[in-house]
């Protein structure tokens, strides 16, 4: 079913206010009067409405129904991502997001080539959140993740090591795997993802890590593409939480 | 370290005959002369090797030590993708060969919006399969997977019924998930995975998968595009199955 986010304060006495934007993509999709749709609060409810008229302004919808959207997954993940070449941060956030991500920190680190700043990362952070919001229409998510981005190194490992499972993907690491990490941490309910750029991390950057408390895991034998890393282990993550 | 693949019958009498294109790229890489690099016979055998001279004519070193590559998972996941748009398929079929799949095959299913023949299709399997070595040398893999085409849906679905676990990624199925078919199936040495265009199968579709002996499962609430459900897949397999 077509999906709409819109405010939740655009939600009250039983109708959703819809913006002129979103009226023309339900004309764009041939929505009709009487037609259902949904349209979610991106604080995890969902709204079934009933399309009235469309005249092509701002639009008010009836609300017929109000579920907990059921797309979120009961484990939040953060997926950190170093800066990357060309589109590659895109397609992670695109596919995190898809996968069940609750947010998307990109930082720098020491071997990142592109270390994008000032304007050009303004507009490239309203690009990364624009591609985040539509992954979360298509996706049916019930929130629309946040893409935010980590001014230091450092920063972005002290937000890491927040969660209860920070799992730091290291290249250089060759004992502890990430399910041995997943077995370790038992019931979690919050896990960051922390992967580095295309030539990987300097070991500074993982005795830092792991010095905040960050768990180094290894990837296995292969070796992966920096924008693989973060979709596999996400991957991964949901399976082992019962989330796919 | 640098890896090359070569055919098995260029490797005798403890030296490896390498191709002028091959020893044009170790000069791009600065490889100097007593410096070691690996030669892989594309069958699961790593060869470590020395630089005598390089005239930039076909090459022959020298073997210095012989291992099993260290990339090969302990499982085949053959991974089926039907055809999809633009360079979708290009995406799947890289991510598929660093996270270790055993082949790929592309297949045509009724929904599918693109569905190459003929030349056109025989150009993109020489691309893919390009696209294939490229990623069997980045990932450090002991064999180059093999990208097959599949003329029909039923060709597709005979075949990869073949395997022990058999996996059909299926978007209207709601009751069995991924992760309880990978713990019925126990052991397991062979899987495949299939999945669908970006409009996914058709009910008929997935009734004559079943009928083969496939298991339907679902990926979870959120509706994942047709280039990530193969590699996320994968990667829970993969974990599943402690091959990461």
């Amino acid at each position: 079913m077509s999906r709409f986010f819109i405010t939740a304060s655009n939600i009250f006495g039983g109708m959703a206010y819809l913006s002129k934007e979103d009226a023309d993509h339900i004309k764009v999709l041939r929505i009709r009067k009487g037609e259902i749709f949904t349209v979610c609060d991106g604080n995890g409810t969902d709204y079934t409405c009933r399309l009235s008229d469309n005249d092509g302004e701002d639009l008010c919808v009836e609300i017929v129904d109000k579920t907990p959207s059921p797309g979120e997954p009961n484990v939040k993940c953060s997926v950190f991502a170093a800066f990357s070449k060309g589109d590659k941060l895109e397609s992670v956030i695109q596919k995190s997001v898809e996968l069940g991500a609750s947010e998307i920190v990109a930082f720098p680190s020491k071997r990142c080539v592109s270390k994008p700043e000032g304007v050009s990362l303004l507009r490239k952070t309203e690009r990364w959140q624009k591609i985040a919001k539509e992954a979360a229409k298509q996706s049916e998510r019930g929130i629309v993740p946040l893409v935010s981005v980590m001014p230091t190194y450092e920063n972005a490992v002290k937000k890491a090591a927040e969660a209860e499972l920070p799992i730091f993907c290291y290249e250089e690491e060759k004992s502890h795997s990430l399910k041995a990490a997943l077995e370790q941490a038992g019931e979690i309910k919050t896990v960051s993802i922390f992967t580095g750029p295309e030539g990987g991390f300097e070991p500074s950057e993982a005795a830092l890590a792991v010095q905040y408390g960050m768990k180094s895991v290894t990837l296995g034998p292969r070796i992966l593409r920096c924008e693989t890393a973060p979709v596999s282990v996400l991957s991964a993550v949901m399976l082992f939480t019962d989330n796919m």
